[in-house]
């Protein structure tokens, strides 16, 4: 007989929590009542707009088990809501997790999803405040709301782009994408290259996020979860503007270009139409182009400028001497 | 040739967030930014601590679409979020809600669910500011977040009982857990019975909940969303007291006495075993009893006295004459 390894199924509720408190930092004093009552109690935080946003992560639908570690999904289930906050220029403060477990999964790997949530939380000073956990007789679904605090006159929108703007998106897009053709074709048992990297531990960038609003440098702001083609429209549409991108300016990570390329697809496309990315899409004023190299010079990442907002709703794409309309972005939801 | 009616997957995400809104109220002015941008945007409620929790419904495990109709889940949902604010003395004031939709739900049945969380939401004057919706190879899950809000003050916890104080419970219990026996059995054709409606359509304790904080009436409080036996030994242990619940005072449900009388089960077992009732348990200082009729007044629910705290750590039911250790609560998880 072969013992088989101990299941979630095999604790306690109260026992799954201590599991994950023993991989989060200590609550600040801000935290009145955290995990283990009826509900979570905080101070507001002083002279500051609460920033909320909910992001779920399905089994089968944003991961695949096979080749996501454990600490992944957790470090995944973070920097999606870490970076809603981040594109509306909010700092993170705390969080609630919420998860269906399948009976199945493994206190093992139970712990690691623990630390990967964890980990990133403590890089961001985030506190995890309650949470539910629940069984399920289907795909492990993680739930994370994030609470974060803006001041009013930081807070970024889709709404602010003006005729005349710039258009610029941090670091660099496609990676993400082609992370996950990696995976899905050579399995996690590989050496993981950048790409497969930025799909399973992306970066929220949320030092970014906060400068464009503390410094009121940035008109208009959105993540990329679903792609640059779709941010760009979201934001041109939400505006009421039209948007001139052109690919030539494009940061397409350098990696996901050669593997589009050998794949036979044009990476400019394969690049904006794929999600995951988790960088920001955001718009300037001209006047603005001082304030927004001070944000340059103390953000995380690079800063890129792809093109123009124009009068009118339409969003081209200018690639290769044509204009053409921007292609949909990715679908989480069909 | 016969057309199937048309799911949540011949729609885009934007329209079955249309589907929502159509059942909400329009927005109070404290939202700043509410559906449609990265996260939503609040001032907080002036003086007050903010109140946040976090509850799933999981398809499977907490309810059964095939005798569940599709708005009693979209009021449960919302409800068992409701429930643990009030068991904080905490006024609700918005939601999230987050949801993984099989691809089979008919859009009928996912209006329905819409409008059983609008008509609740209404109720209690809370607002959906922001949400997920993504799809699901498994069963249907919800996730809400409800953030409210409460005076320092006015908060209640599971920790301030103290040997004497009395141990009140709100309404009468049972009725839940006959209901879901009664829906097992026999279907959701049948005629529904008190009992039924108890299980499907749970009303949360928002006033009781909110008076007993305002008036600080209570040294402690929580909701019986894992049953009675469950709610007296969290309270005894977080405040570090032991309990005497007399079993011939708890007010049982009569429909539910009678239905677990016929099912040959001792009703004071079954009604404290059984989870679901969302009534509220708390603990009153003796000499604030005159504050707790004051209360009662006002309140939308009877109160009953049903035991008292002492030294120690036992909690005890006292039952036929007979001291017995309470026993083990209803666990959502094991």
């Amino acid at each position: 007989m072969t013992a088989l390894p101990p299941t979630v199924a095999d604790r306690t509720e109260a026992e799954l929590i201590s599991t994950i408190q023993s991989h989060l930092q200590p609550p600040p004093d801000w935290v009145v009542v955290g995990i283990g009552d009826d509900a979570a109690v905080l101070e507001p935080a002083r002279s500051r707009l609460e920033v909320l946003t909910v992001d779920a992560l399905v089994e089968g639908v944003h991961f695949d088990r096979r080749f996501t570690p454990p600490e992944a999904i957790g470090h995944r289930a973070l920097a999606v809501n870490l970076s809603d906050l981040a594109a509306m220029g909010a700092e993170p403060r705390c969080a609630l997790l919420s998860m269906a477990l399948p009976a199945s999964l493994s206190l093992a790997d139970f712990e690691r999803l623990a630390a990967g949530f964890g980990q990133l939380a403590a890089r961001h000073r985030l506190h995890l405040v309650g949470g539910n956990l629940t069984r399920t007789p289907g795909p492990m679904v993680i739930d994370v709301t994030v609470i974060g605090a803006a001041k009013r006159r930081g807070v970024l929108t889709r709404r602010g782009a003006r005729p005349g703007d710039d258009v610029y998106v941090s670091g660099a897009i496609g990676g993400a994408a082609a992370g996950l053709r990696q995976l899905r074709s050579e399995g996690a048992g590989t050496t993981l290259t950048g790409p497969a990297e930025r799909y399973l531990r992306p970066e929220p960038r949320v030092r970014l996020g906060t400068l464009l609003g503390r410094n009121r440098a940035a008109s208009s702001c959105m993540d990329l979860s679903d792609g640059l083609a779709d941010g760009a429209q979201q934001i041109a549409r939400q505006s009421g503007v039209g948007m001139i991108i052109e690919a030539a300016d494009i940061p397409i990570d350098a990696a996901a270009r050669a593997r589009f390329t050998a794949d036979g697809d044009d990476p400019v496309l394969a690049a904006v139409t794929g999600g995951d990315d988790y960088e920001l899409i955001f718009t300037v004023r001209p006047r603005l182009r001082g304030r927004l190299r001070t944000v340059g010079r103390q953000a995380d990442t690079t800063i890129t400028r792809i093109g123009v907002c124009t009068p009118g709703s339409a969003v081209v794409l200018r690639h290769g001497g044509q204009d053409a309309p921007m292609p949909r972005g990715y679908g989480h939801f069909r």
